[in-house]
């Protein structure tokens, strides 16, 4: 079975946070981006199996700063490592002040998705060739985590 | 300080799941749901604090199986702990059937609010008052795991 | 043919009013609200009859008060009466000011539905059996104003 | 006071039923076009007031027909009648099959608005002038069910 | 091969311009009218050629000046021209004013569809009898620049 | 006055075709897709003048194919000429097929927008410095046709 690059399958949204989007202090709601990371990840998975995917789990995803009204949100989706039957997806969420362009990062989540075949039954997928230090360090941090969770059974 | 009970801000939530709510599956979009629990954890917390909140993590989120397009979700948001100026949410969703009745558990998470002031500055809010057993456990269990985090620092 | 209660299908429905959900004053659009207790009802008319329904009518729907930006809207929809294949649902909408607890009621409506079976055709449903006074009431005054309309015609 | 003629403030809103629109029979939302029908309305009073109106009352609103995905709808909305401080709207839609041509009445209804000051109280609008045979004969009926149900009072 | 007369399939829509439709600067999005326009020209080709259609085409679209949030868009669409396959339809829209009556007309396009059989092929659609000077100003012209293009090839 | 390089402001957006996006062929909607592109050339240009900006007009917008529910839409919006007061981009969409890969582009347009300062008045922006050979035969081409249009008025 081969692979794809992490480089490969990489996502990047960009959406201006409107009126209609924002919660009672102006802020993005947390449902809206929650929906986009969502959106980045099952796409970056999608590519990489080229089948359809469902999200298992969510893992610790923090709202470190607000989006602003006005501001660019920039999502950026990138695979981590690939399981049995699992994909995990490192999701980093950044806002840009569009009058100064200052950038902080808003939220980091790692999501898990599967694929589904023809008869909606989890089904393996192709391997994951990370190729930068960061993305082998990403896959082996994973790795070890399964194999602990594994062990734990 | 008085302090509020758990049940007087637990938060209901019922909704139908439409066709243009789902994904490519028939399934009920995941941010759409994550949306519904980001709300109703919320309106507790708005309900207990009688202040604005803001979402500042979600703790490991499993969905245990998908809400087809149909179904009725019915989302369950009640508080578990509060801490200096946090607050801590359990949300259940579950999928009943309308052919059939059957329920299902979907998804179970913790959503972490804090509550701001006028000038949107984090605010102590009023004590959590748990009276079943379970919500006593719920409340212990947590107190425990933050004073671990502190103490971890 | 047996029947349920009003209490076991009994729909519980609660919302947040968002920035993007109001007209020019600030209030809830009548159309946001109107889909809430639709929707709402034909649940309550799901649960009972466990097949699809469509809405036939709206009863005198009343907005006493506008639900106001910030407000949480909850929504009680409750079988009322069940006629040859109709079902008659009380909907009613109350707003809780988050600030202040205070609650009002917003608007009372009863709405009609009937169920479709496979062929989408009007078909029976099970027998309604209310069992508290208020419900025994609402039944027996519905009952009367089917016999008055039908005796019309 | 100057008045204006029922046919200055008509107004006509043409909508494609989309597959986001629709439940899960393929029919249109009885929510969407409750949402449509008040927008209408509101059009009508405010060309017809100049100010910002509100939604008081929905009378009797019938679903003689489903709309189906795919066909166009077309709201009309004409004032019928103005009292002290209320305006109230005759709303008609129906639903044209664009296969075919054919055009069915799916809801017809009555809503009132009342027109709003700077201050958001209550005010009295410019007199309503009827022109055709239709427009004197409802104006007529619905004044003479207004003092009906003033003397009841 | 019969014809339809340009007024028997033109396509009137209404909209307010509601917060949740607004940019930073409280206009209606481009996209929100570009989508009204956009299905009005869709009816009017549906409405004559009795088919699906699908949108080849928009030129030149200015927006001249904004439409405000609490305006009333009003847009109106007209076909102008029929070719091989090719419907080609003018679309104007305009903002009122609804506390002064004033009427701009802020935005005005042309848009091609084409009507497609029931395997999704391209298809022809009966004659266009256009009716006033501006109706049959607009065909020859149209006619002209098509001639023009086709000679160009 | 100094200026911004292309390539700095450039904006990459990624969507999912999801069911609520398409009309009644499963093709997305020809007014969602126009929103994107609006809000990515939006995005642009308020990255390079740190301002707010409205549209003023799109050039020739082709819709080349359809994109089909279930595919990834990428849309690639690039400053290419800055003029007096307006600033216009280029917009590329395509459609990815996850099942095979496969990439089309669907549209290709040019947006106009200009910058307005606090009070709401049209200003002049930074300089724009084009780099590779691409960008810069763009902004001759684009310089050209201001002149000649200047020329003609």
């Amino acid at each position: 079975m081969e692979g794809k690059t992490t480089s490969e399958t990489k996502v990047v949204m960009s959406e201006l946070v409107l009126p209609g989007m924002t919660n009672l202090l102006g802020n993005l709601l947390g449902g809206q981006l929650m929906h986009w990371m969502d959106v980045a990840g099952a796409l970056c998975c999608m590519r990489h199996s080229n089948m359809q995917v469902v999200t298992v789990a969510v893992d610790a995803l923090e709202f470190k700063h607000p989006a602003r009204q006005g501001e660019m949100v920039r999502i950026e989706a990138k695979l981590m490592w690939i399981g049995q039957t699992s994909m995990k997806v490192k999701v980093i969420a950044t806002a840009e002040n569009l009058a100064t362009g200052a950038v902080i990062i808003t939220n980091v989540a790692k999501f898990t998705f599967v694929a589904l075949d023809q008869n909606g039954q989890k089904t393996r997928v192709s391997a994951l060739i990370p190729e930068t230090d960061e993305e082998k360090q990403d896959y082996e941090k994973e790795e070890k985590e399964y194999l602990a969770r594994r062990n734990n059974r």
